[in-house]
C-alpha cells in the first residue's frame, strides 16, 4: 500500500509507530498528539480561525475523557446500568465522539430529535441554526428502560461488554418508529435497509444524553489508521496550507469519470482564485446494505486507482467517514455535507441522486434524481457551504475515455450505470478501455469471485478483502 | 344573531349594506374599501408598523386584480387552458388570495414545495426565514398537463366553470404523493381524511405559479360576512387599539372550559402589562372530516355561547379562518399559528394534541399529545410569536362548573372528552350543569338530530344549519 499510505493518513498515537511507506507526505510534528489532547485542541482552534471553515456551533465537539480520567470513568461505568451497543450504535458513538455531528454532545434528547425530524436543523442557544437531518438516537426496550429506573447515567458497552462510554443526564422518551421513518425517508415502505437493520426490531424508547467516551472506537480491520477524525483532517488541511477543501463522498468503486470530476473541480477552484484547493476523498465506512461493495474491497480498489496516478497525492487526502448509511436521499445528503463542514470542507460535490436507491417495492427510484442537489442547496444551516453540482461524465467512444457529456454529440457517449458496472464485474467481463484502470477493475472482479455462490437466491455474505 | 353580529364582523363591500344589528361595534369608516383597494393597503401598512406584528415577509400579500382590470383579466382567462378547481383547491385560492400564507404569491412551485416538505419553512431572498409547514399545491393529471402544453399561464375555474383566477409563470413538476404524505403526516397509513379527500385520487403533477384572483372566493352560505381577511382583521384590531392579539383556533363546539381559558389568557396578558389584549376567536371554515360538526352548526353554537355573555364582545373578534383542515398534528399547528401572524396575532393559544386525531389503523393517537406544543415552540420562522400553552380545564364537581384542573384534588374533577361530549349530544343526554350553556348544547343536540338515521353504518351526510 505504498501510494495508499501517502494519501490515506492516520495520525499515530504517541505509542504507535508510523506506517512504513516509501513516500510519506504526512509526517506528524513532534507535538502532534491524539485528538482528545487539550493542547492539540487549543492549537487547532487558533489555526481553524485563520483559514478553514468553522465547525457548526463555532467549536469542534470532542467527547473523549481525559487520559488521566480513564480508569476512574471505567470504574464509574461498571457501577451503572448498561446498554450493549449494536454495530450501528457503535458507529454513531464513533461519529459523535469525534465531532462529525458538532455541536451535538451525545445521542439526541427529544428536543433535538423533534427538530431533526421536522426541520432538519437545530436552533442553538444564541438563535443560530445548524443543519441536522438524520436522527442520531439510541433505542431501548421496556426491560432496559425499567432496569435504568431513576439513574441519571448509563454505561454503553461494546459487543465484548467493555464499557466504551458513559451517557449522562439522560432523557428517555418515546420512539415512534413509524413517524421517524416517514419523516426521514419520505416513505414507510418495507425493505429500507437501515430501517430493517436498525429500527424495525429496536425498542419503543429512545435515550438521549451527553457522551463521555472512555475508549475511542476502533475496528481492528487494518483500516483504523485511515479513519481520520475531523480534528485530524483539519490539522492535515492546515499543514498543507489549504485555502479551499472540497469533499467527495462515495460508497462505490471509483471510476475515471469520478477522477475526471475531481480533477476538473480543482481546476475550477484554481480558476476562481484559490491557490491550493485540497480534495477530501471520503469513502463512507459505516453500515452499508448487503449488495454494496464492502469497505475493505472499496479501499483496495481506491488504492489501485490511486496507484494509477489519476489523482495527485500532493492535493488529495483520502480518509474513511465513519457514519452508517441511511439511503435517505435528499435528507441524508445534508448529513453527508454537514459532517464534512465539521472536518473543514467548504466545498461539497453533489451528484445525481445522492444517497438514493431504488424504491423497495415499486419499479422506480425512491427519490427524484435532482431533489438531493436542490434540497441541499436550500437546506437550513448549510448556507456557508459551497455546493458543487456533479457534471455528468460518460464514456466517450471517440476518445476511448471518460469525458464530460456533450449533448451536441450524444451518440458518441456511453452511460455505464453502477448496476451495469456491477453486472460486468460479476460476469468477469471487462468494461471499455479507459472506464477504470485495470488494477481497480481486477479488485472488483476478485470481490465478486470471493462471494460464495448463492444457492438459495440470497445475497451471499461478503468476505473481507 | 344580535350578539353574533357584534362579534362576527365582515367588512361590507361598497355596494352592500351593513348587516342589521342592534349594537354594531364595527362601523367601517367612510374611506374603508375592499381589501384589494390600493389606498386601503397603503393606509393599512402604515398602521401595522405602529402596532401589530408584521406579516411574514414584511408585507401582507393580496392577490386580487384591480377592479378596473377585472373584465380584461376575465377575457384573458377565457382564452387560456383551464383547470377546474375542487372545493379544497378553491379554499386554497381563498387562503392565498387574502395573504394568510404571505409571502406566498400563489400555488407553490417546486422550490417552495421541497422546502415545505423538508424544512417546514421558506428562505426568502434576503436570507430571512418564514414558516410554511403544509404544502399549498394544485395537482394536475397527465391529460391536463398535456392540454397546457407550453403555455405560461392557465385559468382556474370554479365548479360553474367561471374563471376565478389566472395562474401565471407556471411551473409543472412531479407530484410524489407518497413522499408528500409521509413528510407531512409522518405516516402513510390509509384513512387520513385530507389525503383521501384531496391527494389519493389527484394527478401525478403539481402546478405552481403566481395567482391573479379575479373574483374573491365566496360561499353564499350566509356566513361570508364572517370571513374577514387578514387585512380586515388588522384594520379591526387597529381600530380597537389592540396592543396584543391572542388567537384561538378551533374546529369544535365551544364549552365553558374554552371560555375560561380565553378569559384567563386575557387576564394574564393584562398582568403582563398589556392594556388592551384582543381575542381572535377563529373557527376553521374549510374542509373538515365527516364526523366533525359542520361549520354552519358550529357557528350557530358559538352564537349561543356568546349570547350567554361568557366572552366580552368589546375584546373579542370572531371570524372564520378559510383554510381546509389537514389533521396533520405538529406539522399543521405551525400553519395555524403562522396564518394568524399574518392576521395580526402575536399570541397563539396551543392545546393538547392540536390538529391531531386517532391513528387511522392503530388504537392510539396519531401524534404524541405534547408534540404539537413542543414542535410549535421550536419551529423556524415562528420566533416572533408568543406561544401560550393551554391550561387543562375540567369539570369541577364541587363548584358545578368548568375550572382549571388542580391535581391536588384530582378526585373533584371530571374530564369530558370531545368523544364523550358528542356521544351525550347524539343520545340527547345532558352534560353536567355548567359544562356548556343550555342554548349551545341544544344546537349540538339539534345537529345530531338533523342527521338522517344511519342504516348502513356509514356516517350520515350532515345538513346545513
Amino acid at each position: 500500500m505504498a501510494t495508499m499510505a501517502s494519501l490515506f493518513l492516520k495520525t499515530p498515537t504517541p505509542s504507535s509507530s508510523l506506517p512504513k511507506t516509501q513516500k510519506t507526505l504526512f509526517i506528524p510534528p513532534l507535538s502532534f498528539t491524539v485528538p482528545s489532547h487539550p493542547t492539540s485542541k487549543t492549537r487547532l482552534k487558533a489555526r481553524i480561525s485563520c483559514g478553514l471553515i468553522e465547525p457548526d456551533g463555532g467549536k469542534l465537539v470532542e467527547l473523549f475523557v481525559e487520559v488521566s480520567q480513564k480508569d476512574a470513568k471505567k470504574r464509574q461505568a461498571l457501577a451503572l446500568p448498561s446498554i450493549r451497543l449494536s454495530n450501528i450504535d457503535l458507529q454513531w458513538v464513533h461519529v459523535l465522539s469525534e465531532g462529525w455531528a458538532s455541536p451535538l454532545k451525545g445521542f439526541m434528547r427529544e428536543p433535538e430529535f423533534l427538530q431533526t425530524l421536522h426541520f432538519k436543523s437545530l436552533r442553538l442557544g444564541d438563535g443560530s441554526v445548524v443543519n441536522m437531518s438524520v436522527p442520531i438516537v439510541l433505542a431501548l426496550d421496556d426491560s432496559q428502560k425499567q432496569r435504568i429506573g431513576r439513574e441519571s447515567s448509563v454505561a454503553l458497552l461494546d459487543d465484548q461488554n467493555n464499557p466504551i462510554a458513559i451517557l449522562k443526564d439522560i432523557e428517555i422518551y418515546k420512539h415512534n418508529k413509524e413517524e421517524r421513518i416517514a419523516r426521514t425517508w419520505g416513505t414507510t415502505a418495507r425493505g429500507l435497509p437501515y430501517v430493517e437493520e436498525s429500527i424495525t426490531n429496536a425498542g419503543n424508547w429512545l435515550i438521549g444524553g451527553d457522551l463521555e467516551v472512555i475508549e475511542p472506537v476502533k475496528y481492528y480491520d487494518g483500516l483504523d489508521r485511515f479513519r481520520l477524525s475531523p480534528s485530524e483532517l483539519r490539522e492535515e488541511f492546515t499543514r498543507r496550507n489549504a485555502d479551499a477543501v472540497f469533499a467527495f463522498q462515495l460508497r462505490n468503486p471509483v471510476h475515471n469519470g469520478h477522477a475526471l470530476l475531481m480533477t476538473d473541480t480543482r481546476r475550477r477552484l484554481l480558476e476562481m482564485g484559490y491557490k491550493n484547493p485540497i480534495l477530501l476523498l471520503h469513502p463512507l465506512g459505516g453500515y452499508t446494505k448487503a449488495d454494496d461493495v464492502p469497505l475493505s474491497w472499496r479501499m483496495k480498489q481506491h488504492e489501485k486507482v490511486l496507484e494509477d496516478g489519476v489523482l495527485d497525492p500532493e492535493t488529495t487526502v483520502v480518509s474513511i467517514f465513519p457514519s452508517p448509511m441511511h439511503y435517505a436521499g435528499p435528507t441524508e445528503v445534508q448529513w453527508h455535507a454537514k459532517a464534512r463542514i465539521n472536518a473543514g470542507a467548504n466545498f461539497y460535490i453533489v451528484g445525481r441522486d445522492p444517497a438514493g436507491m431504488g424504491h423497495p417495492l415499486e419499479k422506480r427510484d425512491l427519490y427524484d434524481a435532482d431533489h438531493g442537489k436542490k434540497v441541499l442547496s436550500m437546506a437550513p444551516g448549510l448556507e456557508r457551504l459551497n455546493i458543487l453540482p456533479f457534471k455528468v461524465a460518460a464514456y466517450d467512444k471517440t476518445q476511448s475515455k471518460m469525458a464530460f457529456f456533450d449533448p451536441s454529440r450524444a451518440q458518441d457517449f456511453l452511460f455505464i450505470s453502477g448496476t451495469k458496472m456491477r453486472t460486468l464485474a460479476k460476469n468477469r467481463e471487462n468494461p471499455p478501455d479507459g472506464f477504470m484502470c485495470p488494477g481497480g477493475w481486477k479488485v472488483l472482479v476478485d470481490y465478486y469471485d470471493s462471494l460464495a455462490p448463492s444457492e438459495n437466491g440470497k445475497v451471499p455474505v461478503p468476505l473481507a478483502a
